[in-house]
Order: C-alpha cells, then sequence, then structure tokens
C-alpha cells in the first residue's frame, strides 16, 4: 500500500533536505533515504538512518591487523577474508536504522533477535490504525503434510474464500469492538458521553494478531546479516521473508562488497559436518559411501544428497 | 487456574526425584520447584531450574575485591554495599529458569527485555489451546483522564458488561473460526476430509491478543532485578506486575539478602536530580524554596512534593 | 601528546572532504570529527563516526508513545520524562565511534563494559610503538589509608623519584627485550639474520601493563551514558576519568538536551533508599532521626549526611 | 602447578558436602566439580557451578515446538537437528560458571567474548601474586613466515636460552619493583615505615602481561561452545587453546549429545562458498573444474583443496 497523501509528503520533505557532512557518506543508500519501501499488503520498510559502509569494515580490521596490511591486499579480498573466517567484530563497525511495519505476528518473530534496539508505536498510549494483513490468493498455503513447520499447496476454490471471508470478518469486528470498548476512534473523537471508555491497554487485548504495528528497529550490519541469514532462508515462514527479501537489497546498496561476500558464503554457501565432510572426500576419490557408512540418519542423508545433486548453484552476486 | 490433572502428576513426579549435588542448594526455592504459582485467570509462574544464591554474589564479589574482604565484611552488608555502588556484576553470578504462561499482549511487553534467554511455545508448528485472558471485574478499568498511559475509575454496570461480553464472544469466534480454517482441533482431530487445512503459521493470525501462550524463561540475578523494579511499578500495566510480583517472592525465597538489599535501595528508594537535591538541602537547612528557584517543570515539582512529603515510606523487607 | 606529522596529515585530509547527506547532521560535533583530543600523556580520543542526536531520540519515542504527544511536550521536557522514568530505548537510537589510545591496564577496566563494539590493534599481527604511561606528579597518588579501592596523598620527594624512575626505565627494559626477542624493530627491519625471532604473539608478553594499545570502540547513547557515568565518578580511577571526561564532552556537542537531562538525573543527581527517604522525610517534618532509628549502617549514615549537608550542589549543565 | 596445601584443603572441604536437590544433576560434572584442572604452568580452570544438561536443552526445544514431538524424535536426533540447522536458543538454556586463573595476555583475548558474565580478580584492592606464564620449550615458537598471524617453527638452543632468560629476568624484576613501590608485600606486610607506597590502582602498571590473573566466568552452552569453536581451533593462540581443550572435556562430561553434535557439526565440519559447493558438484559430476572458473583467490582454492584432498576426516566423538 503506497503511503498516505500526508505521510508522503513529510517523506518528501525529509528527502528534499541535504546538508554537508565529513562522515562517510552512500549515495546509493541515500537514493532510498527515508522512502516507504511496500512489503505485504500495508507493510513497509524504510531506511532512517545508517553509519559506515564497507571502508568502515576495512578501517576496523586494519586497526586491528595493523598497518601492514594495506598494501598486499584489496578492500574485497579482506571482506571475504574476514567472512570466511568468522572475523566478525569489524562487520559491527557499521549501523542502519529502519522504520518497519508489519502485522503484529511477524513482529513477534521479529524481536526474537535480540541484538538490536527497538522502539514500538505504544497501544498502552495510542490507538491503533485500522490495518490488517490478509494474504495474497498466492500465499494461502495449506499445512504441510510432510513438514509439521510448513506451508504445503495453495488453498484454491471454496476453501480459500472461506478462510479470506473469515480473516476479514473476524479483524473487522474486533476493530469496530476496540473502538467500542475505547468508546472513541482513531482520531480521538468520543462516541457516547455517557460512557468512561476502556483504557487502551486493555482494548487492545482484542485486536487479532494480523494487525498492523510498526517500529524502529536499529541493528549493526553482523546482527542484521545473521537476522537476513535466517529469515531469508526458505524455511522461515513468507511473511517474514518478504520483510528480509527487501531488506536484503538495502544492504546491496549500502555495503556491496559485505553484500558479495554474504551471499557467496552465507546465503549461498552450505555447512558440511565432519560425516558429511567424510562423504565428499571418498567420492571425490572414487569410492561409493553408503549411509550406514557415515552413520547418518535418513533425514540427514536427504539433505545432504538433495545439497550435493542440485544442478544449479544458488544463485550469487555477479 | 489450577493445572489440569495430568499436568498435576508430572509435577508430583518431578518433585518426587532427589538426588544428590555438590552445588549449593536453597532449600526454601526448592520448595516451590516446579510448582505452578498461578497468575491471572489461566496463568502461571514456574521456577524450573536455578543455580546460586547471595552466596554466590559475595563468592564473585570476593575474587574481585580480594581475599582481604573476608575478614571484615559481613555477606549482608557487602551485598548492600554493592547494591548501593551499582557494582552489579556480582549479581550476574546466579541464574534462573522460569516456565511461565501468560497472555500474548503481556508477552509482548515482557520481550522488550532482551537480557534474558526465551523458548516460546510455536504456534507454527503446533496448535494454541483455546485460553484467553479476560480481566477481572477489580481490573477492568477505564481510561485514565490524567495519564495517556493509564488506567482511571473501574468500569461497572452496563459498560462493564457489555466489555466482558465482547471480550468473551470475539475470543471465542476467533478461536472457533481458527480450528475451523485449521480443520483440525487442538488434538489433531481431523474435522473436513474433503479440505486441506489452512498453514498453522497462518491460522494463527486469527487469534487475538489475549490469547495465552507460554516459555522458557531464563535470566541472570541482575536482570532479573531490573525487570522487577520496572516491572512490579506502579506505572507498569496491572497484568505484567501481577506476574512481576509472584516473581518478586520467588526471589525472596532465593537470595534473601539480595532482596532485602533491593527492596530498600531500588523499590522503596528513590532518585533524586541535582534540582530535587538542591531543594532538600536547603529546606533541611531551614530555607524555603519555589519551583523556580531551581528551574523545575510543574510536573517535576509535583514529583518531588509527592515523594518527599509522604507519610509513610513505601514498606520494605523487615 | 600531539599526534606526529603523518598523523595530523591524515586527519587533516579526512576532515578537508565534505559531502551531501539526507541524514541528520550535527554541525558541533562535525567541528571536532576526526581530531585527537589528548588525554594522559599520549593517548587521544578521537570521534571517527555518529549517527543520530537529540532529535531521534525524540523521534523513536514518539513511535513509541504515538504522534498525539507532538502537540503538548516540547523536546527538552520529553527527554527529561524518558531520562527521569528510566525509558532508556530511545537514547538507545544514537550511535557514536570512537578511536581511542589509551594504556593496556585502562583498556582492561573500560573492555569490562561489554555493551559495545571493539576492534583492537592485534599485537598477533603487529608490532607495538614504543609507548608507555608514566602519570603526572599530580596524579602520583599514595594508597589510600581509608579507601582500600583508592588514592590518597600524592607522593614527592625520593619516594616519588624512585616511582618515576622504576616506571620509565622497567617498561624501557621491556621493549627493548621485546624488539630483541622479535628480531626486529616496529619498522619490521631485522635486527640479526643468525635469529629467527619470537612470534609476536609471544614477544607481547613481556611489556608491562602501561603500554599504550588503541582500538575503535562503537556504542549507543544510553550504554556510552551508563559507561560515563560509572567512568566520571570520583570513585573511579582517575586513568579512566580523564576518558571519560573528554568524552563526556564530546555528548555535550552531540546531543545537547540529553547531555543536560544526564548532568541533572545522573551525575549530579543520587539514589534515596527507602530508608535515605524515611530520614529526609522525617527531618523536613521537624523530627530528629538516629542512625538507630532506621537501622543504618555506620557507613551508609555518614554518605547520606555528606550527601545531604553538602553546601554546594554538584555543578550542572547551565 | 598443583593447588597449594591450603586451597586444596578449601577444594576437598567443598568437594565432600553433599545436599539433596530437585534440579537436574549430572554425576560426570559433578565428579569434577571445585578440582583444579591444571593449565599451562600455574593455571586451572575449575567447574564451580552448572545448570540444566542434554535434556533441558530438549526440553525448551520442545516447548517451543510443541508436545507432539515427544513421540517421534529421540533426544540426540532433535540436538542434532537444532545443532545443524541453527536452532541455537535451546543451548541458552544450560549455564555453566568456571574459575579461572590465566596469563594476562590470555584474558585480554578471551574478554572479546562479550556474552558471558565476568568478576576479575581486583589489582586496585588486592596485591597479585608472583606468578608469571614461562612458555614450555615445545611451544617457544619462532613468528611465522606464511602467515603475519602464526608461529613457525620451535626455538632452541642459544636463542630459545636467551629467551626464556630475558622473560624470567624481566619478570621477576617487574614484581620486584611492584612490592618496592607498593612499599607491601603480598601478605600486607609494610617494608619501609618512612615511605607511603604507590597505589595498588597504580603501582600494577609494571607488571608484565604474562602475569597471571584470576576470575569467575558463567556462561551459556550456546555461548560457550561459540567460544570453544574459534578458541579450540587450529588459528587460535596455543595459549588460549590449552584452556579451551581443557574447557571442552567438561562439555563432554556435563552435556554428552550435545557435544558430539558439536563435535560433528562444529569442529569436524566445515563451512563451502557457493563456489566451492559448485566445485564440489561440478568434480562429482565428473567435470574437472579450475580455480578460474569459479572465480576464487589462490588464497580461497588452496584453502578449498586442502579440506576436500584431506585423507582422514577431524576426529570427531565416536
Amino acid at each position: 500500500m503506497p503511503p498516505t497523501t500526508d505521510e508522503q509528503r513529510e517523506i518528501d520533505a525529509l528527502r528534499a533536505v541535504q546538508a554537508p557532512t565529513r562522515r562517510l557518506t552512500v549515495p546509493d543508500l541515500e537514493d532510498v533515504l527515508y522512502q516507504a519501501l511496500p512489503v505485504l499488503d500495508h507493510g513497509f520498510v524504510r531506511v532512517v538512518d545508517y553509519m559506515g559502509s564497507d571502508s568502515a569494515v576495512v578501517q576496523a580490521a586494519r586497526v586491528s591487523y595493523g598497518a601492514g596490511t594495506k598494501r598486499a591486499r584489496q578492500d574485497a579480498g579482506l571482506i571475504r577474508y574476514l567472512m570466511r573466517h568468522a572475523h566478525t567484530t569489524p562487520f559491527e563497525m557499521c549501523e542502519i536504522k529502519y522504520h518497519v511495519k508489519l502485522p503484529i505476528f511477524v513482529a513477534r518473530q521479529w524481536i526474537r533477535h535480540r541484538t538490536a534496539s527497538v522502539n514500538e508505536y505504544s497501544a498502552r498510549y495510542s490507538i491503533l490504525d485500522n490495518e490488517f494483513y490478509v494474504p495474497d490468493p498466492a500465499h494461502l498455503a495449506a499445512q504441510s503434510t510432510s513438514n509439521r513447520q510448513g506451508r504445503g499447496d495453495v488453498l484454491s476454490g471454496d476453501e480459500a474464500s472461506r478462510v479470506f471471508d473469515l480473516l476479514r470478518t473476524d479483524a473487522r469486528q474486533a476493530y469496530a469492538h476496540y473502538e467500542e470498548m475505547l468508546n472513541e476512534d482513531v482520531h480521538g473523537n468520543l462516541r457516547d458521553e455517557s460512557r468512561q471508555g476502556l483504557a487502551r491497554e486493555l482494548a487492545r487485548m482484542n485486536l487479532t494478531l494480523n494487525f498492523y504495528t510498526q517500529w524502529y528497529w536499529k541493528v549493526n550490519l553482523h546482527n542484521l546479516l545473521h537476522f537476513l541469514w535466517l529469515r531469508s532462508d526458505a524455511h522461515a515462514q513468507y511473511e517474514i521473508r518478504a520483510y528480509a527479501t527487501v531488506m536484503l537489497d538495502t544492504v546491496r546498496r549500502w555495503a556491496p562488497l559485505t553484500y558479495a561476500a554474504f551471499m557467496d558464503y552465507r546465503v549461498g554457501g552450505a555447512n558440511l559436518s565432519a560425516k558429511g565432510l567424510q562423504v565428499v572426500r571418498r567420492r571425490l576419490r572414487g569410492e561409493s559411501v553408503s549411509r550406514r557408512d557415515v552413520g547418518m540418519s535418513p533425514a540427514e542423508w536427504r539433505e545432504l544428497n538433495a545439497l550435493l545433486d542440485a544442478e544449479e548453484p544458488p544463485s550469487t552476486s555477479p
């Protein structure tokens, strides 16, 4: 959903102002600064501030490795080296702040990542907007029959219609009763002078988990990459993955060398166990290896073979 | 709500087993170990493990202060000294783990405290129980007219009846539709063979914020006290305060000297600003001081006078 | 110690470049950006990057409190309110990065604060400079006779001369032997072709704790204020206090409203226990109260009376 | 170095006491509880408390996955699954506390891991013992010629003798002057009545980085494994690796299923990049792949081939 006219006016006003700074600047990220990048049906991600970039990673690593590295190593090589060898602290030297609008059930998954700073819109103090998430028909998935924590086929026909109907009707009714209990609407207009109105901190409990909330979320580059690695993964719930995908693209703008190394080593890479390594080594030497030879479980054996037999490598940055 | 028969049987079985240990033990806390201490209408707090006690605080402080302190200072005095001078690291040497059942809107406040470890029941994977919170009539408060983030009088009569009716009806309907969309009940019984059932990770979004969830929550004593200081405060929402109150009593059992110091310095104490100190000093010297003399805001001035004029000190531990 | 000519040239080059940004900028802090602010005999603090300022605190608080607060409250009042009521998360929305050169024994105290990101110059990889700290005569203090963790009078005469002599001689000898064991100097020049040279990661163990190291240290405003509150306190060791004092002045430039609130509530303020409050209340009502009436220890009673009888309030921001 | 008679008596006294507890106990770990496990020439690691074990990991995971998993999965399989899929929070449910005696330069590496609680012996308050680390002849390594952050051959002959002599002489002299400046010995005996003695917080700066310090270090199982993964690695400095090796064995006693999964997936496993995966897949299909085909750097290519060509897999737990 595009921002309202008022919101867009505020964003345009912020974007119109520029000031000189001695700090490192990243023009590619400034290009989208403050803009509401749309996610799901009413959500967005906005980059509202940042600090550092690839060169801040390199600078921090060179303090810790000494000036001698300056000559020999190119920045990209150093960043790849740091990523490969889990030297993570230099990536902490960059910081980014997002303003995010997201359904409450997504916020609950997101907040499990504790290594960030958060300020959320308070429904103790204010009244939430009448906006709730309903999946796009393409994402109205059935429960997976093979994986208890996953999705199967997309629902269709009468079953899909009924689900859409229930989700919309229940959310609308929950909000209508929220306003009724509050005895005021979102603009603070009183409804019935004879009533006191339930405390906001209590009335909110009647809302369903697909209502939208919003927050400022500030995180360093290392912790952001860890979040994105987990939440852009195919096993993550689609709704939070939609946010991770948009944010991953802001990392590409912000710190392109780090992004490329991350796509190669983390997103496109894989971890092999000692047993998995043994299988690979023996196969490369021309031996045939069975699951029992290495003592793997059937699930692990399937995962390993799926990984090794994949025809096309996962796409990485060019 | 008391545990079900099955749950109580599991708790009794856990409590029946004892084993010898060389570790520090705290009999007063063992007395309630594993028990479900009731909170709100369906919630509970259970202490499921602990490590350390007052003497672990003292032992850690004495490593950092040297063996010489052992003679001169009693343990209680040392703990009071540590608390008074914000030497907080020795309190980190104790750890406790709770199992908590709580409404989702309370869980959302609670989880803002990031310095703990959490494992929550997964509604991606499992089906939530049909249990939701409805306030006791004594806590069905109106919105405060003086404080936007607070409660006023208790609602009564028709307005109260209507609120109870809305909260119960909407929660029941949300759960009924949750089951219908899932196409199975909480025991995994299929409802309609012709339908696939919506994925659990999606269906949960139809539940309201007063449904109960549960988690394991593990925290060190320092961070626990900070949590309890904020959440047992009169400004905290009643529902989370109800949990803090029960947990505070487990601290009293677990580390009584620390508890007593905490009640004196944090819960019963107060912070004076430089301006506030100036007011106190001048009044004690017999001068009269006005708000403008020290440049306080009206709100601050009111708060200061309320603090200084209180007849009875906040109750502290004996 | 002023930077070397080469270092100053690098700093000047960084300072000469400005670029436009849409981000919030703080001209008062840009004025000192990259400059080496001297501390102790060879140390410095350099602000090398920052993100946010007072208005980022306010913006984050208003997300969490809702747009309604915009009309009624001035920014300064809101910041004072947040500081007074321990609403600390909005202060986490600002971030600053320092480059610091400091003696190793100071670094060891500093690093106890875990809520920051650090990259330190690596003596496994590189060779440390021949620079060590020797106190100024005004800070060559005797052990306190009343406080085991403190300083007493300044040493003078022969005892002082002997201490200076020992500190300098031992440090010089340690460094000479460090170079000898390495078999190379700080520029990598080989000394004796017939020897292999001890590994750097081992040779460093011969250096004394007053040698200088350096690091990048990045922290949010909330955690920085906590660090400065503890480390600018009269009980902190003078050498780390010297750093805290210089950094406190960078906070004044960076976020002046937050700085003023911090000086009033934290630096100039004090915490009263429940017992202390009881003493104040009873004295203000004209009663006389004895130590035994409230059950305070002699040390606490002394501290309380020193606090209440102070003629002049601690200086605060104007 | 074995503990002194007095220390051993204290340890024996602690070990002699047993008390009943309802908590989970781990007899294999109780067997070594409080014992000083020797490391380096004067150091030790002592397990002084613990909470949880493998079954606490499983219990926490089952809250987050729901009761349904109880039937189908064995504990070992679940723990392997959690480790393989980076579901790390259940491992946070176990906690351990160590008392460690270690050289200061090792402490400085160790403390970079910020996710633990630490209380260190205070040299502001107390006087350090006269104990310093000197490498065993087998570990007196030359600087590596191929890797700036590493060790090469072991030094021998005159060069080795000279290094031992310098390390010992400088440390002894530093300590003698430390006592002289303090004007007292470690037992607090005054040396010269005519002098005041330098403050302890200053005198300590004359000690070299190989002097021993000690601390309590408390950490959860997840963060401990991360520490051990980095510090038991062949790239870690030998001296900290010596501690990691001893601690790894305490994990084997404490949580054997987690230990086995950790050895297979982390210690014995390896991460392949997207490029590395592509090489493996193509080779397994019988294609020959060159470094340039996948755009790897020479260093990465060497590392990959060393990994894939290793004859013997890294040893893992049986």
